[in-house]
């Protein structure tokens, strides 16, 4: 089951950076559902390229066709199967990477795993084939609003320019106001500006992606092997370029106390809650009801516009210079899709709490 | 397959804190491969409670005992069925926590999910059923041995005692020569130390472990939601009181740039390697046969000697004392937990890896 | 997951014929369910050997241990860990197996697989291990009660002596009045006399099963490839000696023509039925309210006590002469099993089908 | 997993029988393999409608469109996405299924279980969706060929003719040259005959089909819940119409003695093999290296060209006339699907038994 995620809510996915299509096949989508094809779009469009000054140049309108599982307006239960055709490969730009590996890209690793690979524009381990979670994600959050659950990702670092406060200081509907995604109207501009000098660099810049998940019930979560937050961070850590993953406080709690860390309980207006939030809405594996938050480390893209030392199919040494067109900080364009794999997570385990009693 | 671990390789695990036997199913172990009974139990007592003055003082011998699925000394295929006889409970320690939530625990969210709890030393969320992760972990290593793969993990950091240098700077097999399994020798008698005095206070304190994988083949890891890094995050989170992974140069790697992040690869006497390992020996989801290497941070034990405000079943508000012997830092234990579940993840990638050609 | 069966209520099961012990794990059992542990002997006791004239002589107590996820007389919803410890093998009765394959047993083919075997009692292919099936069975059943569900199998034909009419005729409670468990107390006694007759030739005989779920709610399966008689159908394969399989008219209906098969819908009482249910209580894969009825197909035994002709491991050819405990007839041992498959499989896609809407 | 079919290689798939497209994805394709599109078009020609008089006039070319995954004509390991356009809807034909439940098909069931439908030509639940399972198989099949396995079904009987001898009196390959397919000449031009004259009467004929593994190697199979003819028989109890199944000797069995029935092994030309097959090439859940067959029966076709009494979505009582294209016997369509399924499930296995050793 490589190419699919989650349990009850599934999404299968195929395609490649240059091939026909990519696509994906959505499956446990609860009956019922108001599908609205424009808010699929919409969130297609998040994550186009071409978007901005600071992302890759290559022009993709990225037009999603839902093939199945819908029928006059709601979803059927049925598998959701859908494509996104390719337009606008320029397959002759990666001409080059045939027999060359790109430094710290897959082309080595795919080789090595599949004995060939389709290495235009990185094939199967391109960034571009996560229009299908973006796809499933925009279902899935369809149905996570009938729960009164919301899910909003944000850029919280670039490079070193990094908000001075927690999600809770920002109104995070502020994001979507600026090409980098982040509510910090300032911040944002000089997260740009880092970008925009990088990018004249021919290098490229990691960041920090933190998501909040508002409304989500107690009870989510499976013991022992299915904890809420260890789904939540392998399906973070699938995103590409993702190298690291924390909740709650994450590895700044490594040096504080147990008395500093716990969440007290009490109970406000015979509603018990947490004085402090320090846990992450996670305890035990499991939701306690209060906001869940935690944040993705996301490295610099591999491929940078300088001429690079690297080895060929047939272990000879040479260097590469990459062409084609490339984002110089994926983070404005992963937003969306950490948002997605979040939410699909999140409906999931709904579903799955559903069989926690008769 | 809330508690079930793996595809290929599976550990299914059951049991309470309190209640009769912690034990466990390995299916996928394969056929053939030597059983060491006794570096099963070496593995269990590397994990067991009273093992030092840094430990919660129970005691318990932890005798596994395996009931199927060896014959004659080898594995026959077939799946190993384990238990542990639990022996040295104080039930009565935790008469007080029947009604009420502990902060920061598992309490609350099982009560809530649930609508009832075994609430004898916290049931099923106690650390105590990582015992089976142990057993399951020592027959995988087993295995791994045999392909001369080798893990091993260490405290790197406790509070804000860490090690200077990156894992190639020591001996790690040194890490056993003392009670926090730190290799550095001065370093260690700083935590202990660190974890002495948070004892003294009632108090309890986190930090970080490191886990380096020597000798895997290039090829292992299943994209596009099989990653590498993704199994081997959720992995580690799904390990009590982890707050959050990283592998390779993680959230350090968000302020540099790609061509600071690159690893080049070169042609070492007729063999493909990298110059550098900012990737953590796995790209694109794959590993490329350099060291994987990744950190997990743990956050300070929530039970602390100390009384906390809180809930009850009810919604009251009241306050607990926690009685019972408990851990002040859960890294000396946890350490052999993280190499049992880097080297089951390890093993059924590896099995995995086996269909990607007829 | 060789060996694990079901979804989101799972049987993990480990053991052979002569190892320490059987036993297995129950995953996903609803919480708060009422565990009478009489209930789940007394359904061992239905399957355990030495029962009758009619059953192979071994002697065991099977006396199960429930090791976990019970507090206080109910399911936690945690894993329910169990053993049943072996107490009568005489493997020296088995030695001459070590090296010969019994004829239509699985001894070879073990063998081809696993490169070695626990060859003693047939190890893991034995039929005693499905005493972890029946304990998972009668967990099933016990939630099943709680929805009014009743599974209810009987045996229906040996050899060429077959129930005259269809199970609508006749009280199947009485099933268990007679050694045999055939609901008609005539065709009972017919059919222990010919498996006395069988056995004192040495020989074995087969015979047919029938199933009937009653209470069964309408919309349990899931298409396209979890269809309810699909999941019943490999269920009931699983199970040792099962040939054959067939659910509603099953194969007599290939003679037949669509308007002599389909089940007209009508109105009773303002509620939706069939005038008749050749169908099986199953359309499309979804159950329809009905009752659900299949038969499954047992061989005689493999385990004859005559001299047969085979080869043994070197490939030479030989002849094998079986001693130990063996059953002429596995029908009435295999009744309990045939529910607790049944059981299992329902209480699955009962909690299935929970996800089928938000 | 609803949707999804198999393990290791896997076929997701999606559509209904009047939406855009038929699609899925076969993930787990092994890397390597040569793609030849024309065989795969080939093996959808083998069940597209309208190839016959004795078949559906629903006219479709039903054109494959693979998406991903093949690149300079070989498998690459990735997923290979596909979609069929549906072009020949005649949707208007089914408007009276809007809130009438045909008798003995889906209808009823779909609405209980998902609260709506697609009534169009039955929607997801339309055999038309056995498309994808054939674009899957031909897949398979491509692989199995690599591996000296072939994989051949037949008609063996329609309603009361049947053929005289078991499948080894036969050259199954002419089972192409006739429009039923059935090897045998004679039978065959009878069995037309009388589906002709139960299309006449407007009425439907059920039928069994045979399928035949050949070259398959020991050792495929998975105990305990895996068994290789538990796996089989699933895949065929899904397919649309299926009511039986029973390998080896099946059903008959049950009235021989264990001396008839058990295969005595011999060594022919330092070769094991055995002197009869009564077990069907499986033996205990694992192939043994002898030919695997098995039978699947299937039930006349529930939609009939005569008026029905049934009851409409308000529960009155009402009469349904079906119009469109049907099929008056699914066995000449059925054929490549039973194929398909059987070459995705020994293809699956092939790779599952990978890992039983290191």
């Amino acid at each position: 089951m490589k190419n699919t995620f989650g349990h009850l809510f599934t999404l299968t996915t195929f395609g490649e950076s240059h091939g026909e299509a990519i696509g994906g096949v959505v499956d446990g989508m609860p009956a019922g559902i108001l599908i609205n094809p424009d808010f699929i779009q919409q969130e297609l469009d998040r994550r186009r390229p071409g978007q901005s000054k600071i992302t890759t140049g290559r022009q993709e309108a990225d037009r999603v066709e839902l093939l199945s599982g819908v029928f006059e307006g709601r979803s059927t239960g049925c598998p959701i199967g859908f494509i996104v055709r390719n337009t606008n490969q320029h397959s002759y730009d990666y001409d080059n990477m045939r027999d060359t590996f790109r430094p710290s890209h897959a082309d080595y690793t795919y080789q090595q795993k599949y004995g060939l690979r389709d290495h235009r524009g990185g094939g199967r381990s391109s960034a571009r084939i996560t229009i299908s979670r973006v796809v499933g994600g925009a279902l899935a959050k369809l149905a996570l609003q009938q729960l009164g659950i919301s899910v909003e990702a944000f850029t919280s670092q670039v490079g070193d320019i990094a908000l001075l406060h927690d999600y809770t200081h920002y109104d995070l509907s502020l994001r979507e106001n600026n090409i980098v995604r982040c509510p910090d109207r300032e911040k944002a501009a000089e997260m740009v500006r880092l970008i925009e000098s990088v990018k004249a660099d021919g290098d490229t810049i990691g960041g920090i992606i933190t998501c909040v998940v508002k409304g989500c019930p107690a009870g989510l979560g499976e013991p022992e092997f299915g904890k809420l937050h260890a789904a939540l961070g392998s399906a973070m850590l699938s995103i590409n370029a993702a190298k690291g993953f924390e909740y709650g406080e994450g590895f700044s709690c490594v040096n504080s106390r147990g008395s500093q860390q716990n969440d007290i309980f009490v109970n406000r207006d015979h509603h018990i809650t947490t004085l402090t939030n320090h846990s992450g809405g996670i305890q035990g594996g499991i939701s306690n009801g209060e906001d869940i938050y935690f944040r993705v480390a996301f490295k610099p893209v591999a491929t940078i516009l300088r001429e690079q030392q690297t080895v060929n199919i047939e272990g000879q040494e040479t260097t590469l210079l990459a062409r084609g067109r490339h984002d110089p900080c994926v983070l404005p364009r992963a937003v969306p899709i950490v948002e997605a794999m979040t939410a699909m997570t999140i409906l999931d385990y709904y579903l799955q709490n559903k069989a926690t009693t008769l």
